[in-house]
């Protein structure tokens, strides 16, 4: 294994002081905790609380700030934060007027953050919870009941955030993000494994032509492996399952996140960005707005998952697109 | 080779097709060209162009947009852009009161956009150039007579462009490019090689417990290979040499920029940013902004940059923050 840090037991700790240094014109570390903090002040508007084990950064600390949440909780790397943890996080975005908590589908998160939620409770803050199921690709896997929340949630983040921001309620919001995760579909590619540095070596093995279709931001199992294969064939296999799923016909209106992985290139990422651009324009489907980069990673591993967000409402656009102080959006 | 794209000789142009695509809220490419320009009008200022081989996304296109670069110019992988795109590049930025090229020390970079001016001139277009080499690595390389242009050239897109956004001339864009451009100091590690499309093997090879220091953005050999150390002492080593030559003192105010070469996690590099901090900390020497990210890279390479600008002017600072419409600053 090799990887720039002092102690695989150190580095989130590190990775959250580095953080929080180096942006501490956006956010702060609650002290003692592993939470990270807006530093702008949101009297009377609902706190926004995400987070889950580390390792897809910039997710979550990355989108604290002005517009999006206002707290991101850091479990271990690819493990989910501990409910104290959570319940600091909450604690730090409540203004009175409730917190709503943004989960993503695995059963360690979903279960902490719905007993920091039973926490919070218990001191009169008035919690809800979403759980981002946006991975269309196996149903049930190695860590997760249901469906796997993945890259989608970042548009969550956004679109919730931006309501939020407006002063919606934490009813509205709670009803907002359950419509948003409903018309986001994502699917992934892994090209090579990645390496959790208290395991010492890679999750899985991919010959050297061999790619994992649907792949999990964990290294979970996909549903097929396939050789290698031209960018334009992958953005067709990821996206007519995606198009089946959402029932996509000519004439929608659509968002769509191009995300790295982590080791994969821009420039592949914006190759596969054209392929799927081409696909939705012969598919008569409007592309309104197309985000493509590191949003949502798994450590180093190679590879990336198209996320397509059909507009039920197009005022979505409009609030993905307001102006945000974060560290990664 | 295992990567994302449809036949190595497509790469370049379906990036540029994929990503003026993806931010047409943004850029457009100038057609028939391999220029990306900003779509925002800004009559009367001086033009700012960058550019340079491609295979460094975001550099160059991701700064085009208001309060940065008017064009970027992109060139084969790892390649020069020739004279007459880099001509292109400077007709759409020219709007009557001249254009500052921006252009990292490489020989044939450096070569062309003089080649590139000197159309320019032909045709009454004013143009200076500034040439950024900020890689205090090596003297001379294999690509270029002196010092390499490496990541400090986005801090120079950042500021200068500021200045030329706040309506300065030509002739003083290019003084203020020149002081920044002697108050930036890089140095990179590489951990692992990267793999050019068209040549379809690494450019060099590390063993498994082995880094190189010094490393150029195209992997052209740094000044040491050592084994793989702890964040905190390769921290050392890098900024040992850059406070050393930039005779950094107690009291002193600096902007520090850790940037990703490709395929290294977040994670990582804030851990290393830390340890940035610590050393400065104890120095005595005041940081006024960090980014970290990947800013410049090096296709999949895995490793780092640290880049050091010393503020000889503090309004550079808020040069930095000033607030742009680009696509990846």
């Amino acid at each position: 294994m090799k990887k720039i840090l002092n102690g695989t037991d150190q580095v989130v700790e590190q990775m959250v002081e580095g953080l929080v240094k180096s942006h501490a014109d956006i956010v702060h570390r609650v002290e003692g905790t592993r939470v990270i903090a807006r530093n702008d002040k949101r009297s009377g508007k609902v706190g926004l609380v995400s987070g889950g084990g580390s390792g897809h950064e910039p997710a979550h600390a990355g989108y604290v700030g002005r517009g999006m949440l206002s707290a991101a909780v850091c479990g271990d790397v690819f493990t989910s934060p501990t409910p104290d943890q959570i319940y600091e996080g909450i604690k730090a975005a409540d203004q009175g007027a409730g917190v709503l908590l943004i989960v993503k589908n695995y059963t360690g998160d979903v279960m902490n953050f719905e007993m920091a939620a039973d926490l919070a409770d218990a001191e009169d803050i008035k919690v809800e919870q979403i759980v981002v199921d946006d991975d269309i690709a196996v149903e049930d896997s190695t860590f997760t009941t249901g469906r796997r929340g993945v890259a989608g949630t970042v548009l969550v983040h956004k679109i919730v955030g931006a309501a939020a921001e407006a002063g919606a309620s934490l009813e509205e919001l709670k009803a907002l993000g359950e419509k948003v995760i409903s018309a986001i579909k994502t699917l992934g590619v892994a090209l090579s494994p990645c390496t959790v540095p208290e395991v010492g070596h890679p999750g899985f093995e991919l010959g050297d032509d061999e790619i994992e279709l649907g792949i999990g931001i964990h290294g979970e199992p996909g549903f097929t492996r396939e050789k290698i294969m031209p960018s334009a064939s992958l953005a067709k296999q990821l996206y007519d399952r995606i198009a089946t799923e959402s029932k996509l016909i000519s004439g929608d209106k659509v968002v769509v996140l191009v995300n790295g992985m982590g080791a994969t290139p821009l420039m592949e990422q914006y190759v596969f960005a054209n392929d799927v651009h081409e696909l939705l324009k012969n598919a008569g489907v409007s592309v309104e707005k197309t985000l493509v980069g590191d949003y949502m990673t798994s450590l180093e591993m190679a590879g990336l998952s198209l996320t397509i967000l059909k507009l039920e409402d197009e005022k979505w656009v409009d609030m993905l697109k307001l102006p945000v102080e974060t560290i990664a959006w």
